[in-house]
């Protein structure tokens, strides 16, 4: 019996965990995957997953890749894991994958969603997954402001200092505002991410939505590559992972 | 300075709590709210709510009293309270009552939502507050179920069995089912609530939905008395207390 390559897709509520990545003692979406896979099949095994989503980032649509040395059909093993995952984590689609997939490295396109919330009065059960902003922001000056974050730039100034990658330009496909009564949708899709480039693009735009910054203001941060040009940091909470493209 | 009777309007996702009710050891609104207050004020507060809610159980609208011997404005004691809360649970109006004012006893009728999502795949983001219980129901025959609670009756066949109030009569105001999608919601007023008298009538319409039962079998439970005549009591998560009116 060969060795499988399975693909998982998961949704989560980030909320109640540290973050996607395996740390020792702390309730993360790997570790708890990785439990459940290791409980049903006996052996420890690693799960690979598309994007290392932070402490209460949340996510539709999570791809991740593990190897499976059974037999038991993908759907089998789809019911087998989310029966044995907390009720915020979901695993929505398994399927086989060629030899060679790998969630992270194959990754062609991803999508993520900040929400904020600028309403005062919070409905407790609708703006869990959001930040909780209120007051009335400018959509079209951050609507202006986001299109010229697309195409391939320099990202350096929306790229956590930490970050220590050899290069900081991207390709950003589609940077959009939507808004809908007291909502606000930014949905940012890039061929890869910088760490903690979504959260500070929204920082930023924000700025620009509160009229503390001009719409060309982008131009001006792009060119400074250093971080201390942006806004600052959005809360994690408001991030949702939507869809990752191969 | 006289006592003032302060009314708090709060709403809480359930999910996280041991429901309403202050218990030695447990995470409650109510022990979180007499904490907060008590941490403002420097001195233990009841708070008394118009409901007890059982864990898990959210609410839009709860109301809820208590004595105060301050002179702090209201709209700032909103938002001290809401300082030391956590973040799923929130005041949203606070107000002078007549002194007279009795968050339980002074009610007139209240409205519960319950929500079911009957879609196999659950968004878990959107699903959080729900019974997940895939499969499709037959909304037309539960909500002709529905129609036969409304009005004057024992409903002792849909009170918890460790029920032990002195009557089980009560008076449902409407009662009825929506459908859109894949989600089902029962709103159910009455005028006070039996123990698990909602999540016990979801269970009972839920037995409908599926075609075990016919409707018409709601008029043969609610004349049995006996709580072994209905169906079984609904998950808690589903419910919501949508709001109280005085």
């Amino acid at each position: 019996m060969g060795t499988r390559n399975i693909k998982l897709t998961v949704s989560y509520d980030g909320i109640n965990y540290s973050g996607w990545q395996d740390q020792p003692g702390k309730r993360t979406i790997q570790g708890l995957l990785q439990q459940a896979i290791g409980d049903l099949t006996g052996v420890f095994t690693k799960v690979n997953g598309a994007s290392r989503t932070d402490a209460g980032v949340s996510a539709l649509g999570q791809v991740a890749n593990f190897v499976l040395d059974s037999r038991i059909p993908t759907e089998n093993l789809l019911k087998a894991i989310n029966h044995r995952l907390p009720r915020d984590i979901v695993v929505t689609e398994v399927s086989e994958a060629e030899p060679t997939f790998d969630a992270s490295g194959s990754a062609g396109s991803k999508l993520y969603r900040y929400k904020i919330f600028t309403g005062r009065k919070r409905n407790v059960l609708q703006t869990r997954n959001c930040w909780h902003r209120p007051g009335k922001l400018d959509a079209a000056a951050m609507d202006a402001a986001a299109k010229m974050l697309v195409g391939k730039h320099d990202f350096k100034s929306f790229a956590a200092a930490a970050d220590k990658r050899q290069t900081s330009v991207r390709t950003v496909m589609q940077c959009r505002i939507t808004e809908e009564d007291k909502w606000i949708h930014i949905d940012i899709e890039a061929d890869r991410f910088l760490y903690n480039m979504v959260r500070n693009i929204v920082g930023t735009l924000v700025e620009i939505g509160r009229g503390r910054w001009k719409p060309e203001k982008i131009k001006e941060i792009l060119e400074a590559k250093n971080r201390t040009a942006a806004g600052p940091t959005a809360p994690p909470e408001g991030l949702c992972l939507m869809w990752i493209k191969y």
